[in-house]
């Protein structure tokens, strides 16, 4: 059983905040960071809370991303938020973007932000959720240096970049929270068995020549499977022309690694589309999605994307996330 | 050996143009459900080209479309187009939509457009690609009766809901065409083999009960088997939510069949969301775009989505395309 200690989600933002801080992050930039921090952990997704706080902090203090950067925003039609995030960190470029861009798409229907310059998101559903949050449904891109192949291929071109979709219920909240790779599995659970030094399952992924293998090492040196196959690639080719080429970001087949010290700052990109869903749909749409929701809802043991994070979420709200006791005491150490 | 005739592609078109018209749907519906099908013969995707004529024409005559529907169109917000297909074929309408497309989105840099009381459009990318002819970034969503069941269910709730997206190349065609369905396989070819007495590999279909089977009578009664398991799932979801709900189209889970003659419209919506992307790149699309297409192809065998409809298509215009004989004798009695 692993030691674990029971932070509210308050306390875990403060700590997140601090420790960005004290490595040399603006205020302004460490804040929208530290908030998503404590909105991943409440999600239950611990693998990137509060434990990407020390690679955050080795990154700013490194050169990786540049803590104290300003992004910069430009309007270049009238529908279009173009953000230049200046190698910070992607969430206070995404948070000037969404400034813009949500009166902008209610006002005219839909309205898109292209973020280049940038660095990892963390979790894009909780960015995506935001939109849904102010009444738009939201799709999200992201792209990552490369990890999957071509179909035929055995180099990789495209990294697991994930898509996300949050549609707005009633009440405020995203009714439905669809947040999903381009691989069969993360990389950073094939990264956690590399370290831990254990095998990982078939179908995860390929060595250098594009065989299947279940030694992490051989994989992290291949390549990552695509959820599906070449289905899967297609949907990590669509991210990777929304994130990079519809913004003029890195391509994530040069950009330097998301893990690690060397090659400087990533400058890839992040891309949303946020759409009001009355102007689309003539006042249909809360109906409509009411019926479908149903439809996963009424049978038993179906799961509807967003429901478990929306349980997890409530529990932290009521009463705190666990975490693991070695994390907190090196995080403490960093604020 | 099959027996084939080769026809040109004006040959195609006009044929099924007659036919189209002799079973009842006026000259300006017919028009470019034939060149649609041409277009669709061109890409080398005979399932859905001529094939399709004698379905077509049954469905007018019973009136599962009208074949006489006019499609309005409403702009209810600056950035955004409806249209009412009424009923009818969804290429006029989708028609209609893309003359007031085009150029609100290159004037606005991003617009979109959302189609209802529609009807199976055909190869969704032989839409999307006329974006991207146009200089745009063109995604596309449709949706169509239930197959696939959520995660941890089994019940059909969300179509093989394809989606598509076609990039614009320097030359005024779609330099990259992504368009893949959210089911393991096309139900289409289910049927087929269904028709043909044959069993089907496994991983294609679920029976009633959610389990694997080689039959496709039991799989058509059951469910299709989502690419990636809970990852297809989750991106048949995503189109269904653009499709009907963004849309006021009817789901997937309440329409009637696209097969048949039973159960009147089927209803079914389309979405389109159309970008400059030299608005949101600043100049930069066509040189990401460059290195992104030669990163797939300068790898031995690696397939870039959309080549092979290219390939395919070059040759169909320079020397036609072969048409089974059967079917050709069965669509010109109908001509």
């Amino acid at each position: 059983m692993t030691d674990t200690e029971t932070l509210s989600l308050t306390e875990i933002e403060d700590l997140a905040f601090r420790a960005l801080v004290k490595a040399g992050t603006t205020p302004e930039n460490a804040r929208p960071l530290a908030a998503a921090t404590a909105m991943t952990e409440a999600d239950g997704i611990a693998s990137h809370g509060l434990a990407y706080i020390p690679i955050y902090a080795q990154h700013v203090q490194c050169g990786k991303v540049d803590g104290r950067a300003k992004p910069t925003l430009s309007r270049p039609s009238a529908a279009v938020i173009r953000v230049d995030a200046a190698t910070g960190f992607a969430h206070p470029a995404i948070d000037m973007g969404f400034d813009a861009l949500v009166p902008m798409a209610r006002d005219l229907g839909v309205g898109v932000l292209a973020i280049h310059n940038s660095y990892n998101c963390g979790v894009l559903g909780v960015h995506t959720r935001r939109l849904a949050e102010a009444g738009l449904l939201g799709i999200g891109f992201t792209n990552a240096p490369a990890s999957i192949a071509p179909a035929g291929g055995k180099k990789p071109v495209v990294g697991t970049n994930p898509i996300s979709v949050a549609a707005p219920g009633t009440d405020g909240s995203a009714a439905v929270l669809i947040d999903q790779s381009a691989s069969t599995i993360a990389k950073s659970e094939v990264m956690k068995y590399a370290r831990e030094g254990k095998s990982v399952p078939e179908g995860w992924v390929l060595d250098a020549d594009g065989h299947p293998t279940t030694d992490p090492e051989s994989g992290l040196k291949g390549s990552m499977v695509p959820s599906g196959g070449y289905k899967g690639v297609g949907i990590a080719l669509m991210v990777e022309m929304m994130a990079a080429t519809m913004t003029g970001a890195t391509l994530g087949s040069v950009a330097s690694p998301f893990s690690g010290t060397a090659g400087g700052p990533p400058r890839t990109g992040q891309f949303f589309i946020a759409i009001n869903p009355e102007a689309t749909s003539d006042g249909a749409y809360q109906a409509r999605l009411s019926d479908l929701i149903a439809s996963f809802q009424d049978q038993d043991g179906a799961r509807l994307p967003g429901d478990a994070r929306r349980a997890f979420r409530a529990r932290a709200e009521a009463e705190g996330v666990a975490v693991n006791a070695t994390l907190l005491e090196k995080v403490r150490a960093l604020a």
